[in-house]
């Protein structure tokens, strides 16, 4: 068990960096939903890397072929697989790293579990490369979450120690959502923009990386959604996003802030709207009471760590001499992966909420 | 789906705050182990609550009955079941809350996703009180884990804005080890043991409740452990510790601290030790890459929100009126959760880790 | 990973013939649904032992305690726990037993599984005796299909080679529903009743024990129930079926019959009833196709073995000397369980269809 | 949830009988160990089409392409992911069915549970053609199962009322080890194959069908594999064996003969073979007991209904005009899917017992 989750809902996901192609078997959608290929086009297109001097040269279209699942272009109940093809390998960038694990990647410990047959071009599965299909998956789950009147919205929080500003958690506004919408660097406040790009560049200059913290905002989910314990909202979100690579930290609501203040000032205190909506003052609860929506906006803050591909020399080991050792990784990699993991985080949330209210 | 986890042994949870008793079955446990009750009732007196100023004045035993899964004293192949009794309820401190939600507690969200039918008695199902026998499970499970040489270890980083040190994330002294284990308010840092106590007196006396993080570690975990991606050891961790009540944030090694630095400041860089062991310098992975254990310390940080349970007069709903009204909190309460909590957590990891190895 | 199953409302039972007790918990139970206390102990009456010469000596009331899962006398959304106590052990009976695994029993394998630690007392955790809360189970999962109009109805098909009249697959009178409905010894042709209890009589004068076939019915499933390949409504029943001791065949519809004719005699057409209704001519597919309900009655047998517990002397082996052996079986049995059974089938039955229809 | 099944194996099937593709992802194979394609080629081309008079004269190679979890030929422990072409496709077949429901198929109880919108192309997801993938899957199981000395070998028990000759259940000769192993007609009675096939060409040459009954062992498993009750070997073949198209009816051992015979005769008498290994002198229970297997061979009988698809004109209904209707299915269909099937069966139980026993 591993590159799977849901429960009514079940997304399996397989690849590698370096197979012939990497993908996803969606399982038990409902029946009868039209797929508009352009919206998932869309949608992966922000992810997909190579196309501005912020991400990784690696240029892949993500360009998707849907081979079951559908019907006259609706779903029809049977699984829905979509493959993606991998079309710009170049394994020559990896020979090192067979005898030498990078840091703070995978390498090693896939070395150990797999006792050396993982694959180690790429990452193999451990890649980021493999988020292409979680964002296939996400944008097919966000064509049923809009027919709910569901939408997820996220924005780059922070890059290095530069912040935007945070959403206002208690109301959106449509500016700010279509501002943020399949925006490739989306950020509310435009004056900081630039700094962060500026930064995530002097990164590239050093052969260094970034990282940075991303904000997420699930809109329209009523009230009542999500099981108790341990399929909580909280729960099942983590469980999908601590599975995307380089997460290091997810935080509901105000998350950690609210271990520093007290519950006078931290209580989201109820009240009726004037449409006798039950809505809470402040939302520091990110939307979710014991792991049940109350109908606000839920929120959440995921860590992204500096991608660990770097271009300075690093030390490390050398698994073939057993000695200590160093290492330059050349291949091609991203300065910082936090715009590019905006779409999968989005992604994510949208393929664990639909699970969540079929 | 919601009170169980677990894939190889699983985890149920059953009971509500007022209910005739709660408990856990636990399925899958090895056979031949001989459990021994007093380490339990040890470690879940430290959870259990009216010893001290600190805590809520509902006493509460917490002992427990082993009703099956035994044999001559040892696991039998059985499914394990405790039943902890019920004993000090007082029910009438929950008359109000029928109507009048608890602000940040989970009274609305249960009232709408159960129409109503929920118990409302001490928040149910959804009472802290259900941590008692996750407590026992974990106790369980920390037998087992011992005979791997495996040990769990947590104290309170920080209450309020008063902060212990961080655990050494590379190396833990035997001192540390003995001084936590089993500490009914554990910290590294004995100057700041009053100040924590002190402020959460403070907001006792004011009617009021502090929030704090908590730091856990996982030592003698062998490189190799977790599967990739959604089933990594952040993710099983993830998914149990947000079914905690109060936890709003998790965060694995230096977590959203790495969101601020460089890859090159962040990478743990591989060494071997002088047993030719592999080790890392650093330890800002928490001792996971990519899902699975690299045989480092395994360091997680845990936000604990502010019991919502306060005495001030708070503004909420009135679900009967349908009117904003205002609620003044009877009942007992902790004013502060996180020492408490502390047992919880390494329960939780114990469990999850267990189920991981098997 | 084992005395539990379920997808939406998962079901997990524990104890051992001769432990403290035995029990279950069902989590996922629909809200707001009162209970009938009476109706459960009437159902569960069927299964338990000691109530006339057909059945084991070994007298149980099974009354359970519910202690978890009901406010105010309805589901509350939490996990529903019932306790059945043990109350009428002699684990002398089983002193022999310990070394001398009993034939067709569970003895030998447990004692490899679980290399010797399993409780040997009345087969542990293998023992019949499990299915009292399978039966309290199914008690409260009926409970919930009335409301939805669907029942479940079953009769001893065969003891031995006598073989009592089968269903009329298309259509149920009420006559017999009625006439089924909790009887203790269910049979359509009253004329075979008592044949088929001679039989018994004679096998327990004989110290030996006969089997039998029951027919199983679920009346009043809508089409469209299950989902397709390997959650159909057969694998869902065949699950849990499988998993009640004894049961070592099944077939829905004309099952094994089947395989005997042509497709033409086996093809159940379509037509509309007067209320253009859909229904088919015949029903030798057990109202069911690829695996989701066509809207017929669900039908189907289940072969359930003679008990092995024997009276007459019986070669075994010895694990202690590791030489052949032979074995009397004292303790007390039944010399046919099939009667009892009845009530089992339709349990696990009802449980499957409401997880399905949930 | 539908496709799928494993607990530490999970095995994700997609695809419709005239989808772009069908295939299957395998999550969770050890890694390290080399995949003969051949073999799996071998296996496959049992179960493939149009090769003789026997069979569906729609011929498909089943070439897959393994597009993910292999490195170097080895499995890599990423997931793999096997694909295969539907080359052969004559949709125009099947224009008739989309309103007149084919008797005894899922036409009509898909139609139900998809609103309509399932593929109804050669049954769609329901299609025999989907156990193509299963094949791929169990042939890739089976080479894990051969490093473990295990071997998975099935015959045609019966073609409509002409019967072969049962397996010796207790000892198993390389003789018919060998004549059974990739047959494309497994009996062992030699004289009756010829019997068997005549009666199947009658049916094709009056437009009928005929079903029959496959017997398979599994070899060479170790006494103490599967978890007890709803864990069981029994209920873990039973999910996935009445997943396969056509099976109405499973049972174990001796089946539903042993609700003909007293206990006495039933029992499985252990014993000490001369190497010292425990035995059972018969095997009525099919090597298993308590859901555990005992050391001796897994023996299982599979009821395979005749295929629905027969050229006859049938009654059934317009789910256009909602009257009574009749149906020639044109299409290309099997007149006898027992032979294919036998390959389904083993590649079913292949798939299964790995899962259990890694």
């Amino acid at each position: 068990m591993s590159s799977n989750y849901g429960n009514k809902i079940k997304f399996q996901y397989f690849g590698q960096s370096h197979s012939d192609s990497i993908g996803v078997v969606i399982d038990g959608l409902p029946a009868g939903k039209k797929i508009d290929l352009d919206k998932i086009n869309e949608f992966m297109s922000r992810r997909a890397p190579g196309f501005d001097q912020l991400s990784t040269p690696r240029k892949e279209t993500d360009s998707f072929n849907i081979v079951s699942g559908l019907f006259n272009d609706k779903t029809c109940g049977a699984p829905l697989c979509a493959i993606i093809g991998n079309t710009n390998i170049r394994s020559s960038d990896y020979t090192d790293i067979k005898s030498k694990p990078r840091p703070s990647h995978a390498d090693y410990t896939a070395f150990v579990k797999y006792n050396g047959f993982n694959d180690i071009n790429g990452g193999g599965h451990f890649s980021g490369r493999l988020t292409a299909p979680l964002c296939f998956a996400g944008a097919v789950a966000l064509q049923f979450l809009e027919d709910c009147g569901i939408s997820v919205l996220s924005h780059i929080y922070s890059i290095g120690k530069i912040f935007d500003d945070k959403f206002n958690y208690t109301e959106f506004e449509k500016d700010i959502i279509i501002k943020l919408k399949n925006n490739r660097f989306p950020v509310i406040n435009d004056d900081i923009s630039g700094k962060m790009q500026n930064l995530i560049l002097e990164a590239k200059q050093e052969g260094d990386s970034v990282g940075g913290i991303i904000e997420c905002a699930v809109l329209g989910l009523k009230a009542g959604v999500g099981d108790p314990i341990y399929r909580g909202i909280e729960s099942c979100l983590a469980e999908v996003i601590f599975g995307i690579p380089a997460v290091k930290g997810l935080e509901f609501g105000n998350g950690f802030e609210a271990a520093f203040i007290n519950g006078s000032e931290n209580n989201d205190a109820f009240y009726y709207d004037k449409n006798k909506q039950v809505k809470t003052k402040t939302n520091n609860s990110g939307g979710i009471n014991g792991g049940i929506s109350n109908g606000m906006p839920i929120i959440f803050r995921t860590a992204v760590k500096p991608t660990p591909s770097i271009g300075k020399e690093q030390n490390t080991i050398n698994l073939t001499t057993q000695e200590d050792d160093t290492l330059i990784i050349n291949g091609r990699h991203d300065p910082c992966i936090v715009a590019r993991a905006c779409s999968v985080i989005e992604a994510a949330a949208a393929t664990v909420i639909l699970d969540l209210i079929i």
